[in-house]
């Protein structure tokens, strides 16, 4: 028996922090049939806060240094404002939708990362998903939507990379499910060159990815986010997706499709 | 058939406010059996918060005037770090906590209050809750912890008292359950004299009430509090306690026990 389809799409604080392009997204997100998870980011918004309450934000290699009072800030915002927002927009386009940290329903279980050379502070590095757990809400046809938050299991929320949280629900839940990961970002997909924004590279497999590495066509920031693709597919996720938004509508094939 | 118990436990500032009362009280809720539900008010903390970043939070009669910004703090502050806190440390007491708003599986739908002398700004008066929903929640082993923020189900967040979400939610969910309904607060219970904490009132019943009344010991605060209690008897609740947390344990007699 074929395993029903899973769509798991994940935003970014480009589509968060900008109320027309979030109200454009999520009602395309509204229009995907079938059974849905959405993963957002928090983008700047958590900084702009922690600034005005007089929180300095700490960045090593842009990422954040999670200390108490940040982590506060983020529990605030991606938690509560940004998370409670989107609920309250999709229950508006009839979308069933349940907002959720990892530790509601013990979802997303996280290590809290070991002090190296960089204290990270409060960031959580993912342990396991409770995908039993994640799966009564999706068969009680609820719409869960992820914010970047885990815990450890002992009473302490945890600081998480939204991608990573994307990609480990996709993981997780694909023994269930028919698995698709949604990248969604601010451009059209992976480019072959930098300055031409309609360059999108259709197919990366993981032999031309290896060409295009050599070739040099790929960037710093690029490398991490589709060895991250190629390890969920290697984890049984069927397909994953990098684009923007508009990859999610019948309109735009513009985009890039990663395969093993 | 008889119906399965559901008590509907709710807590106020003082204890959210009081990280060791909140821990005491934590244990004690996981140890209740059966099915339950938490509801739980924001307190000082969102006044803090907001004073914090510049937002002077307007109060007519005791209740706070919610303008867009003091909205935002609230679904901050309670939607995010107090209910996130609160599933995280029921997690680590191994109950399978999930937290909500109204918004999240469309739970408690509000109306935004009318504009008369007074304008509220963005208050909700609780319309209608989603028993089958919330018992597909109950169903699956989750335990549903409620912040006091609802929605109107056309994207629009708002602030909600929290007795009235207990009350709404215990009457709604006795269709299903036998429900009955623990108020918390900083009392033994309802005081015959107010100034001897012991003068508990065990029952009261609403004959007793209304000589209570008469006689003028129950005082101004307690009488909308009482209307409140008997309204929910009205409604299908079974059983209304009021009283501290202890009640919730064995060792304590010493409450307040509501009946028709």
């Amino acid at each position: 028996m074929s395993k029903t389809k899973l769509s798991i799409i994940k935003i970014g604080g480009n589509i968060i922090e900008d109320e027309q392009a979030l109200n454009t997204f999520l009602s395309i997100f509204s229009n995907i049939k079938g059974k849905k998870i959405l993963v957002h980011g928090g983008g700047k918004r958590a900084t702009h806060i922690a600034s005005k309450l007089g929180i300095t934000s700490k960045m090593i290699d842009g990422r954040r240094i999670t200390d108490a009072e940040t982590l506060e800030v983020i529990t605030m915002v991606y938690g509560g404002l940004v998370n409670k927002n989107i609920v309250a927009k999709l229950q508006a386009l009839q979308e069933d939708a349940i907002g959720l940290t990892g530790a509601d329903i013990n979802s997303i279980q996280s290590d809290k990362r070991p002090v190296k050379e960089i204290d990270y502070g409060f960031v959580g590095d993912v342990e396991q998903i409770a995908s039993n757990s994640i799966n009564k809400l999706l068969q009680a046809d609820f719409t869960p939507v992820f914010c970047a938050i885990t815990h450890d299991g002992k009473g302490q929320l945890l600081n998480t990379n939204a991608d990573t949280i994307a990609s480990t629900i996709a993981a997780g839940m694909s023994a269930i499910y028919e698995t698709s990961i949604y990248y969604c970002f601010e451009l059209n997909g992976v480019l072959k060159d930098f300055n031409d924004k309609e360059s999108v590279i259709k197919n990366i497999d993981i032999n031309s990815y290896k060409d295009l590495l050599q070739e040099g066509v790929i960037s710093d920031g690029m490398i991490p986010k589709l060895d991250n693709c190629f390890d969920v597919l290697k984890n049984g996720v069927t397909k994953v997706y990098i684009g923007n938004t508009s990859m999610l509508t019948k309109e735009n094939n513009n985009y890039t499709t990663i395969t093993l």
